[in-house]
């Protein structure tokens, strides 16, 4: 489990005063990003690869109360793997001072693929070693 | 029913080479500021108003085929009332030359609040006329 | 000439209630891509060419004026090239109803490189025609 | 003198494979934010102030090097009061490994007005002593 730490910047608020809603998403994908990196994945290959991509194709994201430039975060990622060729992460946003606070919660849906064909291949092993070292045990699931 | 053309720019992308997937959602809300815009309301005003704001407190979006920089798409609009405060927008992108074939598809909830109170408020006259003017006839529900 | 019209989206906005001032910059490379496509150039190959790239080197940008979320502007693009590998662009913005009125004005220095080497290399031909078609004549200059 | 410590992330990134060039001006500006949060400044009211505003009116950037997913680079920020009224920030990013490699260079223009009347007033006290303590000694210019 990551906690990854993010202030608010301006660039992710909108005239309406507070963080805009796609922006929230952004800030989610940062801590697997963080999560990657943590693992010694470099993120550089990673995202051009020419044997596999992971596209995320599906997000979805709840706001329970706004957030404004300055704020201080922390971003908890839990993933999990829910098939041979996808996996999901879930994600907490919360004050640094009350871990019980949920200011907005997201998930997204990742699928590895050959990026010639677009056809699904099974995770490859950086990612399943990935999913060992931030998956909870009561997240894991047998997989047959 | 609003139709809004977008062409995908380089700023929608990512190193992946395909637009990156909060964007995807920058693309639906300007859809909503181009519909809200037909209606006659003037999007300054109505991201700053001191008497109410229409904070969007969910989204969700799925990614059925990729896009990239360049592509000519279409962002058909359909809101829907599901509430005394709140609702809800269905977006589908397609190429323009085929309206059957959807490549993402997406959705709010906003919800109408006081932004001092942050207390639910009903919706605005400006928005259910939005919402006459942009429901189609299938949609409507009866809210008693 | 090319006169690109965009409206500002809230994406566009920050906290301040105005555009914030990086995205000046991505409105006017939109304008830029705009005129690549209307030059015929497919924007998707154009920005991932192994064979050659055209980075931005620099970037400025001026503000006369806040825009607001909604308000419509037109884009004016003015290429010239500067050397055998290079051309500038300068971007002037105003409103639609007001030619004369500068609200913003921006300038990008793009050098054609070889990707791998990251070695200047002549513009391609495509560019070329592209500089021929968009540059005013008082700006065409001999490159000996 | 501030050095802000950032990660390249993917959304800084476009389909060209490195750093969106409007991108470089928002990491300067979230070194920018730093700096104020370490004086002491809630951005929060910073940003939205009634009585004051700061607008950037001019940027520039100019970029040496491409900038990846996942690359670490030091922001290093130093403002410059220019006039009553003004002052300017330039910044240097560079490797955390070698701060004499430079990677890109930006500079910003902020002016401080009157947020209804957009007219120019004296730089506020916090604004002053922000400038004091991060303003290296052979930058400070006799200002009469």
């Amino acid at each position: 489990m990551l906690c990854y730490p993010r202030t608010i910047r301006l660039a992710d608020t909108d005239a309406a005063g507070v963080v805009y809603f796609a922006a929230g998403l952004s800030l989610c994908h940062e801590a697997y990003e963080a999560s990657l990196q943590a693992q010694g994945i470099d993120l550089k290959a990673f995202f051009r690869d020419r044997l596999f991509a992971v596209p995320i194709v599906r997000g979805e994201i709840d706001f329970f109360r706004p957030l404004y430039c300055g704020d201080r975060v922390i971003i908890q990622l839990v993933p999990e793997q829910t098939g041979e060729s996808r996996f999901e992460i879930l994600y907490q946003i919360t004050p640094p001072e009350n871990p019980a606070l949920l200011l907005m919660r997201a998930k997204t849906l990742h699928i590895c693929i050959n990026p010639d064909t677009r056809q699904k291949i099974p995770l490859t092993p950086a990612l399943q070693s990935w999913l060992t070292q931030f998956t909870p045990p009561s997240n894991e699931k047998a997989l047959t």
